[in-house]
């Protein structure tokens, strides 16, 4: 069956968990919201756009929702900040199978019902052709409170959550997988490959880890790694004037699934789709918060002054110093 | 020159308005924004799709840009809230000329500077085909002083501002040009006749008249006219419970430019894309507020029961009664 706008609009509103912060939501001309008092307010947006950001041959439909969410609360989660509602404006093309919209809200809806945010509100349209999402989070942070990528300064520790680099390592083995299945199947016919998608696995937003680090006043900056480390830590010695330097063998890398092999450091370096915290501190660290691995990974330097703190010092597996290059996340670019 | 993705978060970032809401704005992972204590948070999201909300060969860049921000505006005033902060997703295929995207967001940022509103962040990406945009403005109320669409009462008097169908008069005008150029085109070229678009205007979102109106307590229910009287009507109808009845004579028609001739009584009924707002009042309302005119069109009944409360009874120009369908803004299904 296509996709049927009016039907969409129903059934979000059916299933849409609610909120405590949410006074009024689907259904008025905006979403009526109200956070505790001496908070201030936190908003992201992220699109997700088919053949950009996703490709619906590989990526099953419960997976680009539940990706779709977790960019915007892991951005609340990088300020030290609570979700409180979320917003969703999806523009599917008349031929999207209504199927694949439902198991898409399936997955985005089972993700804001975990975190308890109420989806609030959104819009819907027609599109030209294949899907266009827009996710909007609003949260909140204690007054004055939330963690800027601008607070880092020289002589701190950099931290990163979890270990980095298994959702490109997945990426990078469906994409195999896909092109290999696609040779075959112009000789046979291969039930079940569709489900290889399955696999792709997301962590989890890490709300609370931020949360913790902001009661505790133990960040000075943070950023999520949505674009990869070398990006990432990138726009930290940016916007704080400083210079960074980071050890690869420090660097906690994903486990290749099953396998008693670990991902390749380039992907842990450059892969995107982490949704780990990079933190700066002065202070120590435990290696666990919230139930989530907390690794020292470097230090921040003075800003070498030429490229006004930009430039990141790697050391390699060798054990040589070079400039490590922000060589992020570009979607399918380099894949399709 | 082809759109840059890159260039175009430089120029937002430079061009974008401040505003004394925001503690944050473009360049972390979330706008950080302060309200003020008591007040109720609004927000609302708003796609302008190309080929479903506008055409880049009818319509002025401007124009879009405006419309785009306008939507937004519009559904804030109809709370009776004080626009805070707006965002901006944008998606832009490669062959889109940079000079579009340029113009677009100067009749964006032209009518976020008119309202004093920071343009705080939003995303960018690239598009597979033409423009996608995604507007989210956030707002704020007295604390639980938002005005519904739920709140309406049987025996209240219906009420618009400023005048109804110029928008739909000025598109069906401007579709009506091209289609003959398009002719003409065929036979011989008409430079200028692109020109055209520069004729197609909207009204200022009502962002005082809806602020007055909550001051004074005037209205009991609201919406903004995005989708045209009949289906707007309906709304309030629907969420409050409510029948309607207006008068086809009280309705203020738009006139026609320069000519002496009001638009068509349909177009003022079902034409989308009016942005005056349309309220129910139990008390007597003045005739003008902050300098806009303001038409009392009818009174709300009771339920008619059987089609709980979205019936609604118009008294034609015959001065018969008769039932009014919904028969809102289907932008260019119609028309292209």
């Amino acid at each position: 069956m296509p996709f049927a706008e009016k039907k969409l609009i129903e059934r979000i509103r059916r299933l849409a968990p609610e909120g405590r912060s949410l006074v009024k939501g689907i259904g008025d001309d905006c979403a009526v919201l109200r956070v505790p008092p001496g908070h201030d307010l936190l908003v992201t947006t992220d699109f997700t756009i088919e053949k950009v950001h996703f490709r619906r041959d590989w990526h099953p439909p419960e997976w680009v929702g539940r990706r779709c969410l977790t960019r915007g609360l892991s951005d609340i989660a990088a300020m030290g900040g609570e979700p409180r509602a979320a917003f969703l404006s999806l523009a599917v093309a008349g031929d999207v199978p209504q199927k694949w919209v439902n198991r898409f809200l399936k997955g985005l809806l089972t993700l804001a019902q975990e975190f308890k945010v109420p989806l609030a509100g959104g819009d819907t349209a027609q599109s030209i052709t294949g899907i266009q999402a827009d996710i909007v989070v609003v949260g909140s942070v204690p007054r004055g409170k939330a963690i800027l990528r601008s607070g880092a300064k020289p002589g701190e520790g950099i931290y990163v959550t979890g270990e980095l680099g298994g959702s490109a390592a997945n990426l990078a083995r469906l994409a195999k997988s896909k092109r290999e299945s696609q040779r075959r199947s112009q000789r046979e016919f291969q039930p079940g490959s569709q489900r290889a998608g399955g696999k792709v696995s997301l962590p989890e937003p890490r709300v609370a880890v931020g949360q913790i680090l902001l009661r505790r006043g133990l960040a000075s900056a943070m950023i999520d790694l949505s674009d990869g480390l070398s990006t990432d830590l990138g726009h930290i010695c940016q916007e704080s004037g400083v210079g960074a330097e980071i050890e690869a063998d420090a660097i906690p890398r994903a486990w290749l699934g099953t396998e008693k092999n670990k991902v390749a450091l380039d992907l842990a370096l450059h892969g995107g789709d982490d949704y780990e915290l990079l933190f700066t501190s002065p202070l120590s660290v435990p290696p666990k918060i919230a139930g989530v691995r907390v690794t020292r990974i470097g230090r921040t330097l003075r800003s070498s002054g030429m490229r006004s703190g930009v430039t990141l010092i790697g050391i390699d597996i060798d054990g040589k110093r070079q400039s490590l290059k922000a060589a992020g996340w570009e979607h399918f670019k380099g894949n399709s």
